[in-house]
């Protein structure tokens, strides 16, 4: 995806809907020209509102659609908006499940112009086999002891400390919202299966011998429905550190309540078990805790008995930012 | 796939090549009429050789291409012989990476005639993701050591063990091979990523209390590119029993010269770990072991140095049957 970018809004009722759109704003601020977004529109980005003329005259590539719609159904008068944006010479892009590709005014309008339609969530090159092989070049992967606990924040949270610091790192997106903020990546459940791994293998190349992969973590080993996808992500990263996220207030794991979160020294203990099989000198370095529903109080307590459970460091990546991680990894 | 069947060789230049239509004849004999050679075939498999019109003539309603040809290629010979059977009103099943459905040709003739192209490679419907909720019947799994080490053959052997003793029990198929000969299943490697254990929990519904599954593994938890695909499978089957399938002769993983076999304690201990996630119950009831390259005097001495490791019935299902694990399960 080409930077700059026009945001899109629609005319989404709250500010959550636009989630995908505030993620590409906070870590990557200097690729958004501005927000477009029609009349009812509830969400704002704090950022100024363009039109697609003015997008054009200044010279933005991409027109994002940067929101969730309930049903994925795409308005009629989001579809406006695209149109215009293809007339214009923008390239559009989207996470949503419908696919732009699959709108046949739209492609044609696409291929007319010249303009690229990137659907994000389906991947569209095809990958071979994973084949486990070390590659040069340092990966750190977020885990997790469920579903949507902070995975990737996390790693863009350390992406943006350790280039901070001066030192090489590249954020590796796996799902459609860490795509459209790094502008590349493999929507990696949306893979088939048999090329889970390699896809991976793909996504986080060889490279120096100093630069890190910061790779977004999928689902958990523990949850029923995805544990497949975690366990190639964790074969394909061939992960030398591993980052276990974890939101302490869940009762079960998302989406089932009849399966309990599990125990997070369990938790660790498999994902390291299951990561040797490709770097046996994988270890974790670091605990990133989303502690935003814990009262203040009970945070710190829980975060001691944390250090004293895994002798690593604890942090809350929104709260305290990721420092304690990143030094462990210099 | 609707019985009864023509086995369609084609002109494959040797025996190995009609492994797929061999295993059809040797589990499902009752289902095949006859077999359907072209000029230079050099696979036979013992059956009477057919043509179309003897089998349109005793009510044949499907053939099936059971052979693999170098390359994925169909060749014009053999797309006549589908054309014919086409036109005599038979549905087409094929196992081959290249979809019948992508041939215009056949495509459109089969839409006039009103018969189906079963491409079993290739998941036509979509599943939900998993769940893990318990569900009532009994379900086994084959888990291996490595890729294409019996698992298939196993599961088939313990199903048709069960029911010569009147016992209930459905080999659910999970490749090609295995559809075709079980003449329905899923390709559980060609699913998309996210739905894996969904398609297995659909592929091993509830059932009678008494009802065993057999489900046929895929790959395995130590291969570094499907080792996704085996968890899945895992947690979908939610198994009440698991048998471990091993080549003892194998130097390395499948495909893979640099990665080692897992040893066969740590292959169970991880395979029991993670499928407790779905059901706390699972215990291995048995080994299956592919001896055919051990020399007869060195088997028998593995075996017995396998069942005083493992505690449990070791077997080859080729040379003495699974009666063993069977006796495990009544």
């Amino acid at each position: 995806m080409e930077p700059p970018y026009l945001l899109f809004l629609g005319d989404v009722g709250d500010q959550l809907a636009a989630k995908t759109a505030s993620g590409i704003v906070h870590w990557r601020p200097e690729r958004c020209f501005g927000q477009l977004r029609l009349p009812g529109c509830r969400a704002d980005l704090g950022i100024p509102d363009r039109s697609i003329e003015e997008a054009r005259a200044a010279g933005v590539r991409t027109l994002v659609i940067g929101v969730a719609n309930a049903g994925g159904i795409l308005a009629e008068s989001w579809i406006d908006s695209i149109r215009e944006a293809i007339l214009a010479g923008m390239d559009v892009a989207s996470g949503l499940h419908r696919k732009l590709a699959d709108i046949p005014e739209l492609a044609e309008l696409a291929a007319e112009r010249g303009v690229a339609l990137h659907d994000v969530r389906h991947p569209t090159r095809s990958f071979s086999t994973g084949n486990g092989r070390r590659r040069s070049g340092r990966r750190l992967l977020t885990v997790g002891t469920d579903c949507s606990c902070g995975k990737m924040y996390t790693a863009l949270a350390i992406e943006r400390e350790m280039r901070a610091r001066g030192m090489k790192a590249t954020f590796r997106a796996t799902g459609q919202t860490g795509i459209l903020i790094a502008g590349d990546g493999v929507s990696i459940d949306a893979v088939v299966a048999d090329f889970i791994s390699g896809a991976v293998e793909w996504l986080t190349p060889a490279n120096d011998a100093d630069h890190w992969d910061i790779v977004e973590g999928q689902g958990s080993l523990f949850h029923p429905a995805f544990a497949g996808v975690s366990l190639g992500l964790l074969h394909g990263a061939q992960a030398d550190a591993l980052v276990l996220c974890h939101e302490p207030t869940r009762r079960h794991m998302r989406g089932l309540p009849h399966q309990p979160l599990p125990d997070i020294e369990e938790c660790m203990d498999l994902n390291l078990r299951a990561a040797r099989l490709t770097n046996p000198d994988v270890r974790f370095v670091g605990l990133s805790v989303n502690s935003s529903a814990l009262p203040a109080a009970e945070r710190e307590a829980m975060f001691e008995e944390l250090r004293r459970i895994t002798g690593l460091p604890v942090v809350d990546p929104f709260a305290t930012g990721v420092g304690p991680i990143v030094d462990a990894l210099s």
